[in-house]
């Protein structure tokens, strides 16, 4: 870990535009600590880096298990050097920002980079407060997130151990799963058996959709039975130690009928077009092409309307995409989905997804469930 | 549904100090529109609002839910009035903005009011954008999340069905933990009977933190197996169509000594001066104050770092707080959490939480478990 987390310091240091930086954002602040636990979606966290500190702000919630963190990294390692960073407790009754202004003082810092990722509110706060104190402020876009898009191997072996959940999960529901079952049981049941293979919880929230629902791509679980000759969309993923995974299956619940079992021939068809086409160096629109055109070919262009793939990280949607406006070219290191659909509104949809990472010389696919029509 | 998206939108034109708004966070989209289903941690959603046209703009992933639910609506109105919302789908290869700026030209607005929820680079984006049109923006914070804060009827009732079964929940735990379960085990079991009791989701990540890690306030479940003597604090909530619960009790697995049973007791009779203080009218820090200094008397005043109560609905966090620095007075339509409590680093920690609605005569506590120490 404070190899992890000194190496992103030396990368962020490089690329920084700024005598310093503050992080608001708390998944990026988790990234550059590499300490678990900081995860909170009201970003109570700040971090100051300069050239020679690196500062975790937070609060009485959060300082005691980053203290033990900090000392457990300076402690494990193998040529015992203290942590790189330095922890501070936000007083209860002070502002915030006063204690970071404090900060910035201490460190003589006169102009800091602000991540606009922060709601414009608070961005407009800071900025008024530290000019106050004649501190200016830079805008900064994207910087960690450009850090993170790019897995390390720890980083790999996280995502894949997410996804092995994932997959065991299902094979799981596989043997479980019948007609007359509702939507939210099996949600119920597909996420009781990840935690108890170890998720420490979800990536996102389930997509378990039968039947005409599952032409909607964005279906929350429904009290609806399953009916036998249903297609059933499942769209789930586990989150942990940090990272997500992703996966979709659509299965059938005795024959779905003869242009079901073609629709599904052709998502399959399209994804492994878009597998083939997923190589470091290709633009994503290209890469989103080459597997709409074969659901184009087929007759059902218009019913195909997301993007191929997102990346995903620490979030289930990160960059890059493969999407007709993307203007990303896929690099190694990307992790990122797979996963066509085709929607037919009021009858039923398909979608097949994979969660791959692009190599130097291909594609790693992290999903290992079969592809071929499960009929149960 | 239809009545009550039309009150709101009722009263947010009354409040809109603008000629039109566009609102971007999905929460808010989904408490103006009264439809489910639309939550997405991305906000891919835009609504326009104007005197006389409310729009919601979305991307083909939700169309079809908001097309159902606007028509749902329009059928199920007792005198069958048309839904106020029109649905306009994204392009996929269009960027949105130009979507949403067509639709600004429609209805011939030249300036309007933009949330600053929204990220400072997606403000700046569509300031840009909309500038190049002629089109002027005005800073809009709060107008809708004042309208969610005072909740509804039906809005309270969803809050008490989520709380019940998290209440339900508990009382299943009771008779299922015991010593040498370990904490992410619990939180499993836990999650799995929120879920089979009609959650649709949690309402934050559990907390369930035995012997030192209770000390931690934001633990997040770990391997720890409870040992004989443990307090364990369990902090969790269940979602339920689109609301959320919030409850934490405290229990020993056997005698936790008489220092644990003092602080519980220190503990449990702050949460009462506070539930005493939680009036309509009276302020958060007094409120909070009410609590702290009940704890603070008996020796444990730097030992409770966090405020008393936050505000709660479609999310687990929302205005108003009790805490040292709030300058929120309490309301009747408030939910709020009332949760001291006291942490000994190293140690335990003791946490007692209650969800409560401020009544315009006094308070409604949605929590029926027993508070008295527990002791498996």
């Amino acid at each position: 870990m404070t190899a992890a987390t000194q190496s992103r310091l030396d990368r962020l240091r490089a690329a920084l535009d700024a005598p310093a930086l503050l992080l608001t954002d708390s998944l990026n602040i988790s990234y550059m600590t590499a300490m678990t636990g900081l995860i909170d979606a009201e970003d109570p966290h700040v971090v100051l880096i300069t050239p020679d500190a690196a500062v975790l702000l937070t609060d009485s919630r959060y300082s005691e298990t980053a203290r033990e963190q900090a000392a457990a990294v300076a402690a494990a390692t193998a040529t015992p050097a203290a942590s790189p960073w330095q922890i501070v407790e936000f007083s209860a009754t002070r502002p915030a920002a006063e204690e970071v202004i404090g900060q910035l003082a201490h460190h003589k810092v006169t102009a800091v980079a602000l991540e606009d990722t922060l709601s414009h509110r608070r961005y407009q706060d800071w900025t008024r407060r530290l000019a106050d104190r004649g501190i200016t402020v830079q805008e900064s876009s994207g910087l960690v997130e450009a850090l993170r898009r790019c897995k390390d191997a720890s980083e790999l072996e996280a995502i894949a151990a997410a996804q092995a959940i994932t997959d065991a999960a299902f094979t799981q529901m596989l043997g479980f799963m019948q007609p007359g079952m509702r939507e939210i049981d099996i949600a119920s049941e597909l996420e009781y058996r990840m935690r108890k293979l170890g998720a420490t919880g979800l990536a996102f929230e389930s997509i378990i959709a039968a039947g005409p629902n599952g032409a909607k791509p964005h279906a929350l679980p429904s009290a609806r039975a399953i009916e036998p000759g249903d297609l059933l969309v499942m769209d789930f993923g586990a989150a942990k130690d940090g990272y997500c995974s992703d996966m979709t299956r659509t299965v059938a619940f005795g024959d779905p009928g003869a242009e079901a079992r073609e629709v599904y021939a052709v998502v399959l068809a399209a994804q492994q077009a878009g597998l083939d086409a997923a190589r470091a160096g290709q633009r994503g629109r290209d890469v989103h092409e080459a597997a709409r055109e074969v659901i184009a070919r087929a007759g059902y262009g218009e019913r195909f309307g997301h993007g191929l793939s997102h990346g995903l990280g620490m979030l289930v949607h990160e960059t890059p995409h493969c999407s007709p406006r993307s203007t990303d070219t896929l690099a190694p290191g990307d992790v990122i989905s797979m996963e066509p659909g085709i929607y037919l509104p009021g009858r039923f949809g398909v979608r097949i997804e994979d969660l791959i990472a692009i190599t130097p010389g291909g594609v790693r696919n992290f999903t290992t469930s079969p592809k071929e029509l499960t009929i149960l």
